[in-house]
């Protein structure tokens, strides 16, 4: 069963069951609003050795950054700010005790960098390889929170970031090159904090989501939740330095943030953007009635068969 | 390292950060005033196959609902209702879609009888064995929330049902027999979930937890956090029947309340509990200003090197 097909099942399953005020399944995070205008929001994203991470391939403390990271990422793609975090950690007999510090000290790491509390979590053996649960809770004012469902019609797509550094630093893994700069982009995503609540605070913008899992999947999810369809110019991607176009628009764990925001307002929301942070929004194309993700060249459809990033 | 020691480190290492309102590690839950009276409170367990279960000694939906129970008791341990839960789950290749539409199964089953939501979570490969992350989120008055530290001298120590029943259970599974009545409650463990927001309204009850790790150990546990200690006497441990002393004072998984309550108003609990839940609070003994955990037999204290479970 694919990821979708299950969290598609459990929505179903569980539908009868009474919300506790809680917003359901299908965004990057679980949201709840407390009445006070702030709303809290809870992401979970679990990491296993073999599956998302070669021990030989990352550092025990890139490792630690990088399963917060991701979830991090999570709470930013929704305007909010990371609170808390609960880390569940399996260990096998061979992870010694230097593996944990280190593992331990990168998380410390970036949690200090973004000031999200430790607040709890489990750590037990592992029969097979490590594993790593981490969850994330994070806080906005209730009209930041930023969703999938929200693009209208006529809106700006934006990425936040140049794309297909990590999907090509993941080939150069997988083909036993660990030392290569991409290798280290993919084994060391920074996520979009500052930049996700800065953008949640801007009421232009309408869906926004973390790309994960590539843009080609990614623009999909908006495009579904939101009952509509988008033009991508093809030209308009920025290809990081060392990757390519297609890795860019398929490669997954970017973890730039996808946006969308009124045509009327979005010069501006750039130009602000380029103020604050020194880089970029990149605009790629256009929210449609149509449904369906049309990739342009030079402004004419061009028929790709172009699909989203599976896990290795 | 063990897990005591790896949360103590934690704790030490994460100190200097924001704790952004949430208390500190050191109860079943993370703990998060709202500022409206109530609370939510968090929790994470992680289960890991041939540690924590053994997929030929345990069906998927015993699984699914035993890893939401684990993290239900932790929530009434507090004195806290269920809220919502996030669910990870990694699966191996031979881990097929029937077998995680059981686990499903057994997870909704057990989230329906307590109100939980199932509000997010993530799924993916595992390269190893079955593990599974359960986050649970509850919510209480803030006056409700019971503690670990908060056991005070001359409080009677009552456990909330008959205990060894899942250790004598577990030794069973170790000795491949799968199919007992006790291996079925080791498999089955059932949160006391309306007997601990019961517990939590009653002020006369001071410290409590769950019984995970045994009594031995748990109650070490309220009092090192209490700067307290406690004679227990032996003979009113309430042992299940197939069971024996050692294993209800040693055995871990029983997941019954242990709490310490007001000596004057002890008696008028245990009546309306009794009256409430058609079952008892059994008494144990005494806290007491002197540290360390006495065991007395009928009245005189007798050595005993018990400790607590450590999971397999």
């Amino acid at each position: 069963m694919t990821e979708f097909g299950f969290i598609d099942s459990i929505r179903r399953l569980f539908a009868e069951l009474p919300d506790n005020g809680f917003e359901g399944i299908g965004d990057d995070c679980a949201v709840l609003p407390l009445g006070d205008g702030t709303s809290l929001l809870f992401t979970a994203d679990l990491l296993t050795e073999g599956v998302h991470f070669l021990r030989a391939a990352t550092s025990a403390r890139e490792l630690g950054r990088k399963s917060l990271a991701v979830n991090l990422s999570d709470i930013a793609a929704m305007g909010a700010r990371p609170v808390a975090t609960l880390l569940s950690l399996a260990l096998p007999a061979d992870a010694e005790d230097a593996w944990t510090a280190e593992f331990t000290e990168g998380y410390r790491e970036l949690s200090a960098r973004y000031g999200a509390a430790l607040v709890g979590g489990d750590t037990t053996r592992s029969a097979g390889g490590i594993t790593i649960n981490v969850t994330a809770i994070g806080r906005a004012p209730d009209a930041h929170v930023k969703r999938r469902d929200a693009a209208r019609e006529g809106d700006v797509v934006f990425v936040a970031g140049e794309l297909g550094a990590s999907g090509a630093g993941l080939r150069d893994i997988l083909a036993g090159r660990y030392d290569t700069p991409l290798a280290a982009v993919h084994r060391n995503p920074e996520p979009q904090v500052g930049e996700g609540a800065w953008l949640g605070a801007r009421s232009e913008v309408h869906a926004m989501m973390d790309l994960s899992d590539g843009l080609a999947s990614d623009l999909g999810h908006i495009l579904d939740r939101s009952s509509a369809g988008a033009e991508v110019e093809l030209s308009l991607i920025p290809v990081a330095p060392g990757s390519d176009l297609r890795t860019a628009a398929c490669g997954g764990e970017d973890y730039k943030l996808l946006l969308t925001a009124d045509p009327s307002a979005a010069d501006r929301l750039a130009a602000d953007y380029l103020a604050r942070f020194g880089s970029p929004l990149y605009p790629l194309g256009r929210i449609t009635a149509r449904p369906g993700l049309v990739w342009l060249r030079d402004g004419r459809p061009e028929p790709l068969d172009w699909h989203g990033f599976e896990h290795f």
